[in-house]
């Protein structure tokens, strides 16, 4: 029987600059007697090189173990292919950190803010005995936009709607919103929309060197994106992106 | 004639804490000429000593001056008073800074996220000769929120929706809406709402020591709610707060 530990820390660090995180991230990781690495992230070695420079930047005496993402089931149903590999994932942190035998706060780096689009809260809560958990909120990749483009995220009182590529794929541009913001679009869903009215800011790599910034009428620049998103892609082996769209 | 200056550097420093201010941040702090600091915020006098103590604490030896907030003029329309109160703020800080006859980067600390329900970004576009603007991201109300919590932002996959305690009372729960998250609302607008299969986190003070957090099913906690906010604005003389509903 492996033990959970007793805290586990979440740790928001930010989109991409390892100077994106905040002094809290920074004395937590101080803290963290035990600090959990994914061997390859969604984004492939740079994430993992930017966890590891984070690390050794604020000076963190914690010991460092990695784990692997397992591969999700693609015979499953969408759902249930989640859930699945969130077990998978929890059940690797709990025999590392076992194994690690160490009875003091287990850390993990989160990409951006450990709130949105991030399942780390969720596989935490699957930790038997269920360890006490603490967020320390981080930049998402929303806040590295606007700061790069130099904008408001909302117009002057307006609301904003925040969603996937997938969503505004199947529901369209969400009747009656100004700014929107979409990201996990993998697939610059932003295509298929009427481009009237619309402007657009894209970014991708945000808060890196590799930042790209393009922006302007929709009808005008959505090609330019397309065409350097996949170039980018392709020269880097990975591309995180997202983007505003604001109704003018 | 007043000179604007080249650079005008608007840094997020998060939302109470003063440890959410992110290394970029620090390092604008200290790399700044010439810090301006309102006498007067919108949170009164707690406001202004975080701001101080941020300064102090990461070591800055920028010089700081300080301006007063203008008065808003109660006779004009909405938006209009709006737009003088801009106009009015940027010509302080332009004498202000003109005053000081210096040449390097001047940095304004902004609440949370230069980008969300904030004005800066605004008023230092109104600046001539225009300044070139850097921003620095900071940890939003949302983020402190959704980390004291320690709940996801989001539904697996859902959207988010962000939006005023104005804009709740006028247009209601927004349909198809599963996440909403409240800001600048004075007067507890979700107590308007039919609180059926309504679920909400609420915190005030987020970040700080005074934070306080409120979360169950609407219709059970929204009346504990109204009375702790009074009472918590009553002793302190001010508040902000903030809620996230989900319809569960
Ligand atoms: C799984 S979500 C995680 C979001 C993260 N928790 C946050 O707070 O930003 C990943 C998505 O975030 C966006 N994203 C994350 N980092 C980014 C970056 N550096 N540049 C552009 N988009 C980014 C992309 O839309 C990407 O598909
Ligand atoms: C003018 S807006 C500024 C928001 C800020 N730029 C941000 O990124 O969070 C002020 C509103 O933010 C929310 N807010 C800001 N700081 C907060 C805190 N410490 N606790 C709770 N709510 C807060 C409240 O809803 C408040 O009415």
């Amino acid at each position: 029987m492996t033990q959970a530990p007793r805290e586990i820390w979440l740790v928001g660090i930010g989109t991409g600059s390892p100077s994106h995180i905040t002094l809290e991230g920074v004395n937590a990781l101080r803290a963290a007697a035990l600090i959990l690495v994914p061997r390859k992230g969604t984004g492939k070695d740079d994430l993992a090189e930017i966890r590891h420079r984070i690390i050794a930047e604020c000076g963190s005496q914690a010991r460092i173990l990695h784990f692997d993402y397992p591969e999700r089931d693609p015979a499953l149903p969408y759902q249930e292919r989640v859930e699945r590999w969130h077990d998978e994932i929890a059940h690797r942190w709990q025999s590392t950190i076992a194994g690690a035998k160490i009875d003091g706060p287990v850390a993990l780096l989160v990409w951006g803010d450990p709130s949105l689009y991030d399942s780390t809260l969720r596989i935490a809560a699957r930790l038997r005995p269920e360890p006490r958990v603490r967020v320390v909120p981080g930049i998402t990749a929303i806040q590295a936009l606007t700061a790069a483009h130099k904008i408001p995220l909302n117009t002057v009182n307006g609301s904003v709607h925040v969603t996937t590529g997938r969503r505004l794929r199947t529901l369209g541009m969400p009747a009656n919103e100004t700014s929107v913001v979409v990201m996990l679009d993998g697939l610059c869903s932003f295509q298929e929309l009427d481009p009237v009215e619309l402007h657009i800011w894209w970014g991708a790599y945000l808060g890196s060197e590799k930042q790209i910034l393009i922006e302007g009428p929709l009808d005008e620049v959505r090609k330019g994106i397309v065409q350097t998103r996949t170039e980018a892609r392709a020269r880097h082996g990975w591309i995180m992106d997202c983007y505003l769209l604001r109704r003018v």
